[in-house]
């Protein structure tokens, strides 16, 4: 689907809820919080299927959402980063990322941050989004993730990039991921040379619109999505 | 640009207007069309770069189409086809096609429709459209094309195909061979297991949505495109 409402410009994260599992209080830091976004690998495969799920919860649309653990791995990471299908995965740690990512042989250099925030933050799913890069020097989790691939503007006859999704987890949003997760896929497409990032937001998701526009973008009204597919599409299997 | 307007279903072909070059009138078979569609190869690119500038022209875009012959050189068939950018040309000849296509490598058979019409077409660009496929029996000129590449639903873990242009030139629109090239997408993405095909319309483009509608797509109408561009993309050199 495409990509999940970021949230307006960050606020004070709200008092943890009593009767969640407290987040780990061995930060030496406070209230600060260590991100790190990297390329997905094969390993990451059943987080990514949770985040999907998750995504589909928020967006009251489970009821169309298939993708199993098996679907991803066979359909991602069969082509090198940035010339197919990639996704980049947003880490969270209490202390400094020391251990290096999986390697994904792309050449591409994690994109490291310090959040500070005013008040802890609880994940109540940090057991279960345990990221597979975890090292005895710290615990890292999954907090979210972005999908894109390229696409191509014949009138820049050039590519660019489009954003399949943007998914932070519930308890990670209004602290400016979405934004870091973005402007990484933005940033990769001026290093490469590519002309457009482009993505869709829902019409009436006015918080969403205000935030992408002050990203910089511009919506575009007229364009309507056409799509062919279920048995509309398997009607041309003999149709050539 | 986005997929250009295919036109509503087939009407009688205008009377040829006085003083335009006469097509060739070695056709045997009276008002017989022979079309194919292939994979395009470099050796198009010219013929490419020009069906672009006159779809800018039919989109009143010009002033944003900066693609040159050689960009698009260096920015198409860097990937086997259907694996990243990819276009199929639509071939029409007076006569049938003896000779075989150029070479892409693909395995992709061309698809060979023979289309018969009320009243004779003139094509009065037929020497500059002259196809690199031209053969000493038949004399082949490029009409249209449709410019794809794949895409990616999270929800259905499969790729899909996005349309990014389909394009047929004048003298040839109203015969069906818009349809003939979009119909041949959705034919290969059926071949390949994909779960989608998806291109963009303008909204006011009500002939252009009645036909896709017919063709068996959905509009989705409450999707906007979200477009980071320019300056404002440029701004993320330094972002991360």
């Amino acid at each position: 689907m495409a990509a999940a409402a970021p949230p307006p410009p960050p606020t004070p994260a709200p008092t943890p809820p009593t009767g969640l599992p407290q987040s780990d209080s061995t930060a030496p830091f406070g209230h600060t919080l260590f991100s790190r976004i990297r390329l997905a690998t094969p390993a990451d495969v059943p987080h990514i299927h949770k985040l999907i799920h998750q995504m589909a919860v928020f967006e009251k649309l489970t009821h169309i959402c298939s993708a199993t653990e098996s679907d991803l791995s066979s359909t991602l990471f069969n082509s090198p980063p940035f010339q197919s299908f990639t996704v980049f995965l947003l880490e969270i740690s209490h202390s400094p990322f020391f251990n290096p990512p999986p390697s994904s042989g792309s050449g591409f250099a994690p994109i490291d941050r310090i959040v500070n925030l005013d008040l802890p933050l609880v994940d109540p799913e940090a057991e279960s989004f345990k990221s597979s890069s975890s090292g005895p020097e710290n615990d890292v989790v999954v907090a979210g993730f972005v999908l894109f691939f390229p696409n191509y503007s014949t009138f820049l006859a050039k590519p660019g990039f489009y954003v399949e999704d943007l998914f932070v987890r519930e308890c990670y949003r209004r602290k400016g991921f979405g934004r870091m997760l973005l402007s990484a896929v933005a940033a990769q497409a001026v290093k490469l040379g590519y002309g457009r990032v482009e993505w869709v937001v829902l019409d009436w998701n006015v918080n969403a619109i205000k935030f992408y526009e002050e990203m910089g973008a511009k919506v575009l009204p007229e364009w309507r999505i056409c799509r062919l597919t279920g048995p509309q599409l398997e009607a041309y299997r003999d149709a050539m």
